[in-house]
């Protein structure tokens, strides 16, 4: 029982510069053999590294999707040396719907990885990828957004790793991809991503999170187009240097703990004391809970826990229990 | 078969600061005399007249919430002359939720007006709205702001009214609140809006934008707070003249017909040519609307159809055929 | 446009006993001509009047649906003289899915009279009943239980009628049918139920509450068995005088206003303190409602806010706000 | 409150020919202001009648669909004389789902007339078909099929019409549409179907069935394409006469009442003794419904009640109590 | 945590014939140990091999569910020598509602195996199936139909097998079951289906296609009662040779590859250019596809990838795009 | 990719009282991280065993809900010697909810041990309980009651185990609770559930039946207060000997197999013979199935498989085909 049921309808090993799909079965009532289609584009020329580019992990995340929609109509074959790997709508229906999970099957398709090729829809696919995807690849980016429910500076995403050479080689495409800000992150449970599966492979791979709102934000698509141009660049896939962004280098940082986070304790509308991008100072407001089913109760006040940078803020107004409204980054 | 079958838990004629509740008949499969609770507050205080101001019409739309949540808890008895009655999460089963649309029944709320007693819970509640609260009233306000999908500039919103005498009190209405647009619009259709029915009741009366994206911006709350009070200034319900905003007198602008709306053709990720409030020309570009479903196809090119000020742009990225993209005012 | 698009499958005015359908059109994805059954029975013998009897008007209220299947199956035509309809489980649908609302339409029956010949599938059988059934009948009286959210004391219901020979004629009703309890309201809003639009038409008409809990309970059985066919005794249509049960003759009470309700002010879960019966003082505690979100809150003590019988409580353990949790009725 | 919220995106009174939108307003949690667009062709040139021809009322029935897209390709506008409007796909979301239903609201759009202009979607649409585009149409014609759950013999569908003119008229329009078959119902509650609603309004007007089982018959496209054209002709909208089908002129025939049909008494699996179109005779068997719950039950065998022509039998499989399986038809 | 929930309720290894239930236990919110019965027919008598035929794998496909009706009420025991065991409404839930998927779990049966005990309802019952019943089993064949969105040509279907043997007999069966043709499919991903847990074990196993379209088609009822009985004469169960059809010996084919599929690009109505079972060319028309959202577009052509037997075509009108329409069949 | 992502938001470890919760991670699509809260409760003074106490496994079943929220806000950390673990609404969406199954992800929470950190929400859940917090304890008791759908006389329950230490210890503790009933079983497949998970790591455990009929009864509710006292005294947490109910020992019993069962052979209204703990004899009648589908049909009268207690009741009134409506009980 090995195996994917996926079928990619173009030649992964082929040349020149191919706009596909990867073809997933998707039983329906009124189509038993029907297929759920996931652009894939393949530009391939001479000898060289492979690198695969992902976007529309989750769909209502476009800085990604619409950087990678532009390389795959803008990059010639010829530029290329070795192999480009680009899905920029990968989750497919959930990018279709513009939500984060999936209406298939109501799944995080970046909880579930390394998949199950006799699972469901984003089970099918996540193991494809993981198992016929990767395993070709030197190289691998997954761009994220915050969402509609998160807004997020935009910064390249890597996992603290054991092996100091992997390491080295995680941080140096990173500096690559140039984001203004770098977040390293050891995270204990970050097996079912597609980061971990690419670094469980051996592959050198980062994620991102490139602004968020569930909105395409231009400045942000500025630094993720540049930023896929420059990790091509860096594995020498294309020619020349990386290109710096206006804000110089990118900034090293970490969210040490959960203790650097802000939870709503109760549903309400979350206000802000601050904007995405403020230092703040453990103890300070960090804003205003306001319960809308009692108009006489006084707003609930949070505090900061912890003292760095705003690097991620609750955007969408409406708030459960349990939600994060702020996330504090700290310099490495 | 009269009357509403919903209670108000407080006395509408009562003086004083009250904090209560309405209570709508709401079957459920566990509870068949269950009522929702809708939030409201009345305070009154000598004679004078009575100013009804609204928010959460659409739960996504922040600003007016977290404004008359602020104006309830803030505002003394004392203070007021005559009575000012508050519905700061009016749709609350949508503000629960934080969507435009009730979860109970699917219904814009906005839609269900004069609404019906024995209907669904969006038209029992529009019903209660328009025949009991509504012949109370000399003036109302609605607080809208974009939603979810749409960001709009910070404006009051009225009708082209034939009655010169109404538009007139319209206005200056408009003025007091000190948005730094007001914008006046002759809609044909606006039958089942609350601003519709306010009118119908011969109340002088406002609907509004004050922002939009889903989330609560900072400035356009304080606009909204300054703007609530200057609503009861200009009634006389509180002393003291309106207070000018730092942007000064609010400009009057109009949007003339549907050839100042630019409509997404087909299904995509809207990428803007311009930010919100940019002044923009007919046949220029207003942006481009990428297809995800086939990363070969050029992005789809719309232009802007009328010259004038950019007042309303589409916030999320993806959109459907159909969907509003720009919106462009004009000085009246 | 008038008219039913229902079709009794029976002579409603013919003689003996017919055990038949109506066929209410329901149109499905795969049976566009598609008709729901509804189970109906008349009996007719000689010149008389007639009575309607109807029970499951809510799905999950089960005394009347089990009484009214054996009265269908016990009575011989020749026993009678008139006419009796015969209703066991009149919204079908809910009856079938056990439930209060209709799976159909997700409708409260009782809240659709007089119904609508093009509305939802709920409002157009609503509308055969009022048009084409009740017209027919001299009495009628529909069968209600608690349902699953509520346990109620068995009991008659009737309406304060300002016609006093009404008012007589249907305390004698009540009087014949026998529950402990002859509960008589003033409901003002009471214009879509069945019970409604049979007083427009000018019919002596009875509700009643005889148990609850969704749960079918052999005592309330047995009175509902006995009252059925009291009923048709006092009309005339069966012989003999109607049965007095082994706790008397009814006692007459009434439920005065909402002050007589107590109501859960946030979602818990409900701890009574007193059962169904008890004689309850203004005051006095109600119960408590346990909020489990918080373990280390204090529950919440309700009290009650009138002086009466406990006629009604809540049955299910989970309440929501704007639950009522009990229900104090008084002697007339 | 009147008028309708609908736009058309063309000129309904300009020359030549226009392919637009209907712009439907639909609101959405993601878009406030959406519209679901409705495609409509006008072809029209100098002065004669207009013609509406409509398709997709119900979304699963192909025929008309397809011949009301290939017309609307096929024509040019100098081969017109007066004006030929075309709704190839009038209910869109459900022509968009292959579902008879409505996904937005789950109405069958064809008991929605004449529509509410704030009402649900397909309440909406309608009131625009009747309100807007009826009283400029001199003939109309809504093109049909079985659907999903049944299959039919091809029909042009009118209605016994009390006024002697307009019965003429209507069989003279459908002797040139020539289907196999015209059938002339006396339906006493058609208020709700679009053939109502144009003879409300004076129109001459067919309905029409043609094929079935959900799928696309070329042999019943071939009778609905030359059938199309025939109306036009008929009409004087095109030149030449009405073109006779291989199978010469319409036999006119009807369905007398409810007896002439086979309705399922529980769920099971139909198993029909006869195909479409055989001649059946009160009293023989019309087929078998095996119940699959129960392997050892013997399955149901039904008979026809009536004799004449299987005019209609139930195509899917699987059917529920209360379907019908069999409507036979009678020469007139 | 071995071992299946599941029981039946008859005796596997008993004599005669015996009618029953498994009971597959589904909890629900108001039956907590609720099961699911699906009905079992189990006939023996004396030493002999035991053969195990399913239908209702999926819930809309008929041909096969009625002859295994047809089977369990007319096969006596006592012309049984050895044991059969049928299930002629397998996944019960999906056969109830008459759909290919189940509406508890949504999930598509024949992907489900070899099941897991503890998994969602399917997962269940195809774990039973798998480790309960496929153990008792010598052959086994399960009787599959088009459904509702094929239409096939009657066909056995065979793996490819590796080992010889196997393969022999497996063709064996396959020629004495007596389908117009058998087709013999080298299929890579089989392992969730029923088919290939059957070959995991070791047993001689066949699927079938029996025709399709969501309906029940007689012929090919027909051809399935008999091949029914004859893969039990095969089996030395019954006595006797197997029959042949009309339609003489079984013509052995094979579908290669994915090259002799043709699938929709995009939504719309599938207008096809041959019926089912002509033999068509690669690169002649095969139909074309209709866009109704744009009545000025022309339809799609789309050609035959592949020479050969147009052996399973789509049914439905409406495709998604990833769907099959064609499926081509080469002789072996 | 081991660990459990969820955390603890207190120190398991610590001592004194802590109220805390468990921050389960929960993707929505307007949160990609946010989390849902499970109230936890700790206390904790000097050396001594573990005891974790859980209630709301399922939802509707309320005795232990609150009992366990009782108990947490009256113990006081110095009466306990070691450590207690209180879970009193331990399946949190699904209490919130008032429903056996959860919301989410429609799992059975008793039927998702030992979990998956990566799975649904229930299984990461489950996941957690098994990985993290059953490592700590001694002692583990589940309390349940008959949900919604049955009632159930109070009882403890546990499993006969193979080891008899293990026996002879579980029996120790159920004494020690001392309901009405202790009920041993043999649970061929009860892996999947809390108390199965729990014995798989050597831990001393129980679940219970403590009423039921989705009600909270007050004498179950004593019993079930006096119970988990009870426990804690057994375990030497609290002082003093387990106090004894007024009903005495607790009397074992046993339910020895299927046959103990009567379960509904077709859906409709349970009327029982007996009430809940009523001696019975196998033969008798058990009660009558009433068809509300057709009322001339006959109830279809069950009978008793077995003698003995009749320990378990439908509560519920209306069944569907396959529902258990009695189980009865032996003594051991």
């Amino acid at each position: 029982m090995a195996g994917s049921p996926v079928v990619a309808e173009l030649d992964l090993g082929g040349s020149g510069k191919q706009v596909g799909r990867l073809r997933v079965p998707l039983s329906r009532d009124d189509s038993g053999w029907g297929t759920q289609l996931v652009p894939i584009v393949v530009l391939a020329n001479g000898s060289g590294p492979t690198v695969l580019l992902t976007a529309g992990n989750h769909g209502d995340e476009y800085e990604g999707q619409v950087a990678l929609l532009d390389l795959a109509r803008s990059l010639r074959p010829e530029e290329v040396r070795g192999r480009v790997i680009l899905l920029p709508a990968m989750h497919y229906p959930a990018c279709a719907a513009g939500k984060r999970l999936s209406p298939i099957d109501g799944r995080d398709f970046n909880r579930c990885f390394p998949g199950d090729p006799f699972g469901s829809f984003a089970q099918v696919l996540a193991h494809y990828v993981d198992s016929a995807l990767l395993p070709l690849c030197d190289m691998q980016m997954d761009l994220h957004s915050g969402g509609t429910g998160m807004d997020i500076l935009p910064s390249a995403v890597g996992h603290a790793l054991d092996d100091p050479d992997m390491m080295t080689r995680t941080l140096a495409m990173a500096d690559a991809f140039g984001a203004p800000i770098t977040l390293v992150l050891r995270e204990v449970n970050a097996g079912p991503t597609l980061l971990a599966s690419a670094e469980r492979r051996g592959i050198v791979a980062l994620s991102s999170e490139l602004g968020g709102g569930g909105r395409l934000h231009p400045e942000n698509l500025a630094i993720t187009k540049r930023g896929a141009r420059n990790v091509l660049r860096h594995a020498g896939v294309l020619e020349g240097a990386p290109e710096v962004g206006p804000y110089g280098p990118s900034r090293r940082m970490t969210v040490p703990d959960m203790g650097h986070y802000v939870f709503a304790p109760v549903d309400g509308i979350w206000e802000a004391a601050d904007p995405l991008g403020t230092d703040v100072t453990a103890g300070a407001p960090a804003g205003r809970l306001h319960r809308t089913e009692d108009p006489g109760a006084d707003p609930i006040p949070l505090t900061y826990a912890a003292t760095g940078l705003l690097w991620c803020v609750r955007f969408a107004g409406r708030v459960k229990a349990g939600d994060p409204v702020a996330v504090i980054a700290r310099d490495l």
